[in-house]
């Protein structure tokens, strides 16, 4: 253990109703006294292991360094699933093998080292196999941020045999027209889409002028400006968001309900020469 | 005070959305710098004294030892009810003396010291007696934490007068029926029961086997499974959760919203001799 | 830095089930990696500047010494809108100038140096304007608890020239009423008005007596008691609350929902020598 301990970064689908996540908290402090534990959000929807990694994928690069991330989005608890360690250039990120933290460990360099926890000494006795989190993968953080090296947690495996991630690309269609999808609908109810905005440049789009955004069967047209404020009152504008992905917005109002979109809904952004 | 300061463990019904909750942690770190809060939950039903003190039951066992829990569900608050610390074998509670504290005192080994807080040097000073979290409980679980004996934060009083709690506990039936009700909801809908899987055992209960579940004037059959995914696309399954205790759920489907159960509600378990 | 890093008291309407608060602490921490970090609240309503102010005041007081409190409720994100580092007696206050920060600085004492964050060497590259609180805010609150002096991190600018507060004060009208309104509504329903209990006296209330609430087209009788337990069962009570302000409860039950009152909503309180 360095001088301070390091950061686990935590992020799960528990809610903040129950105790889980107090109490997985509360393992790894026990282990590691001096832990700082951040939580990234517990609010993921039940089981929605794509919303948990493209969480991840959005967070990863202002994680602390050599931090740990803890990650909870885990449908398949207590079946033969893996519970993985996986070892990054700056860290490590703990969870369970079904695609929640490939994008991100793919965004974070790749994986070094990737351990199956089957150490059951680590693991915390337990009645039944329906809490991994607090008592396989907490005490596992625990250990990590305390100074014992992933290999101690279980047997190494096979980086290339990792469930892949959910994560979808847009595809361009015919008339310079970009077939995504809604990534993210946030608090306030911008609609992050799959598409870079140099994909839309190539596709004849510019900023400051328009675009045409389809979905279900309706074409809308939208501006490209650069923050929220620069839309008038009920104008749909696109922006590039603080991630860099092109996101449908409205002022001070949420986009998302105001088009009936969700995420993983099909959005199409045509750029105005082929709408033209 | 030891080289790290203990970890506070703080649950309440003050929700997150108003700042009760962040201005009792500012008053207990303007007495302890270091300390290390964690919050079990904020997101107890308002005045739920009987949830609060079954979520303490459940995380009772996982907190840091040599911690102080500050529990906060206080309908009562600035009425002649007594605000308490009550000393256990490893550790502090603190709380109202409404029966929120009993249950999980009883699980750390019973009370060895209790204190009401009538030390009034140590309360802040407040326009009114409405919000004593911040005005007398966290000023409380500071001094404790600072290294202050709970003795000197008001008189002594006999552990035998404390509120109960309000646990209730199964009957066994005719037939063998166990009577027994869904002590908690989770997030995934599971619907925790305060029924033992012994219990049912002894009535003839094997797990893998099918078990009757009564409820309102429904009888539906159910099959005790390890794990949720265990479970067919719309079986219901009894599983030992994670506490221990029987649960009633639906593999990726909320078990409380499909049968339509809540908290306290009464529920029968019957083993397959009984039911055939 | 002294011993121990200040506390960062960080307030938002970020909510959270995104990661907006997670990442603005991990970039803080990747500066200050003993930074303490509390959370008032992330559930002020999107964009709600006047719900947030009323906020910071109520907790200021409490706030620990010589700490930093980063508020962003920023609707104006990416415009020209200033953002700000207040410097008062005991603390620096950090957000957007657009009266979020005004009415707390007042209850500390007044601004002594106020700076425009216009240092771009302390911000986060970033692909749009859009999430100031991770990209300018953040970086500059961890700077700040680093030791930087806030001279460093941009412009000083003139404290008269920000914008003010939204809150609103009450008016003696005729017959000793005073024409109030709703600062906030409670979890529980409470409605802290803007009333002080003193106004109320003067007007010929007292402590025990009768007080006729008004509020759109109705007059109701309430009663001032000292705690929600003093009132009957559904009857309409006033008391001063914890902050010292006039509030609307009743027992148990949220006041708010039974009147149909919000933030916002205008309240007539009358004391009875005027009422009769």
């Amino acid at each position: 253990m360095t001088a301070s301990a390091p950061v686990v970064t935590f992020l799960s689908d528990y809610g903040l109703a129950d105790e889980f996540v107090g109490v997985c908290k509360s393992v790894m402090l026990s282990l590691v006294p001096d832990l700082r534990i951040v939580d990234l959000t517990h609010e993921i929807p039940p089981h929605d292991v794509r919303a948990g990694s493209l969480t991840l994928v959005r967070a990863a690069q202002y994680l602390p360094d050599d931090g740990i991330v803890l990650a909870v989005v885990d449908p398949g608890v207590g079946t033969d699933r893996r519970l993985l360690a996986v070892e990054v250039e700056h860290g490590v990120l703990l969870g369970p093998d079904n695609g929640l933290l490939a994008p991100a460990v793919a965004i974070l360099g790749g994986a070094r080292t990737v351990v199956s926890l089957t150490n059951r000494e680590v693991w915390l006795p337990a009645p039944g196999p329906t809490f991994a989190g607090r008592d396989i993968l907490a005490p596992a953080a625990g250990q990590i941020a305390g100074g014992v090296p992933v290999t101690e947690l279980g047997d190494v495996v096979d980086a290339a045999g990792l469930v892949p991630g959910l994560v979808s690309l847009p595809q361009d269609g015919q008339d310079g027209a970009i077939a995504g999808e809604v990534w993210w609908v946030d608090r306030f109810g911008n609609c992050q889409l799959n598409v870079d905005p140099d994909e839309l440049v190539t596709q004849g789009g510019a900023p400051g002028g328009p675009v045409e955004v389809r979905f279900r069967d309706e074409h809308r047209r939208a501006r490209w400006v650069t923050t929220y404020a620069d839309a008038k009152p009920s104008e749909l504008v696109l922006l590039v968001d603080s991630y860099g992905l092109l996101s449908i917005a409205l002022d001070r109002t949420s986009a998302a309900e105001a088009l009936g979109l969700r995420a993983g809904a099909a959005v199409t952004v045509v750029a105005p020469g082929a709408a033209e």
